[in-house]
């Protein structure tokens, strides 16, 4: 698929059918991840990918037990229906003190890749900045050391719904050259 | 251009040559990466884009002077070759806590556009955790008021050097299934 058609017609998708994505389907997603940039070429990435649904029940869990208020309308419990779920996280020691960029590029190209090939995904913070319970908790479960941060969690799966048009700000409320000049 | 092509080729540019890039397709960059996902669909993106030398020379120097210690072999003095900089920021007040991932995730759609276009870019970070000087001096430099976060800056121009092929990790050193089994 064309990177601007990948780009355009990527939505975030939590529906899936209950078709398996082939385990060299999911790997190529992360082969293709890995060319992400990181800091100082650091490639301080770990990718976790997970199949049991054991475990894809408690990282919803987690993600529920600490939604913020404004967002409860999302319960995370969809993510026990996608084929593969890859948590991304960072190891710490060769991040250089940038663990959520580094993280988030290698997200962006797991999405774009799963699109192209026609399936879906949508991002799901694996911490919060105020809540370090978020990241221990998530550690736990997927037995990760504490120099191991995660960052995203990718629920991957074949789409069960389309979702409407989504409504873009349009350029002149997001551009603005040399001086802020917005709103 | 093929997205995985665009994933696999894209390097990080630190030299550019004299040409300009269109104002047509630094828009377009733009308008691919307003389509990035962000939180509860906030569409929380400011994306200020600089061709003044003055500009330029001012955000290369709170990139020299703000440098850790172990990345001062990376001057930021070749931002102001570049023929355009887009600074990718974030409204807080539409980005529901997670401005860095927002801000990043539409980073990543203009870095693999660009390079789809010719283009080359590298990946800098407007802001550190442990120093909200640096925010606070780009904040400054682009009139930017305080409820908007800069995140990346974003240096575009026509390639003027082809770095060597990368050394990715193998994918046995970063992936992990279900539970942590590296290193």
């Amino acid at each position: 698929m064309e990177l601007d058609e990948a780009i355009r017609g990527r939505r975030s998708i939590r529906r899936f059918d209950t078709r398996k994505i082939d385990d060299a389907v999911v790997e190529e997603l992360i082969d293709l991840a890995r060319h992400a940039p990181s800091s100082m070429n650091g490639q301080p990435w770990v990718f976790a990918v997970v199949r049991e649904p054991g475990t894809k029940r408690r990282l919803a869990e987690i993600k529920n037990l600490y939604c913020p208020v404004e967002k409860r309308d999302y319960s995370a419990d969809f993510i026990e229906q996608a084929s593969a779920i890859v948590v991304v996280a960072v190891d710490r020691r060769s991040s250089h003190d940038r663990d959520v960029e580094n993280g988030v590029l290698a997200a962006a190209h797991i999405m774009l890749a799963a699109h192209a090939r026609g399936l879906g995904s949508v991002y799901m913070s694996a911490y919060r900045q105020d809540e370090p319970a978020v990241s221990a908790a998530i550690r736990a479960v997927l037995g990760m050391p504490d120099h191991v941060a995660p960052i995203s969690i990718l629920p991957l799966g074949y789409p069960a719904e389309t979702p409407e048009p989504k409504r873009l700000k349009p350029l002149s409320e997001i551009v603005t050259h040399e001086r802020y000049r917005i709103g």
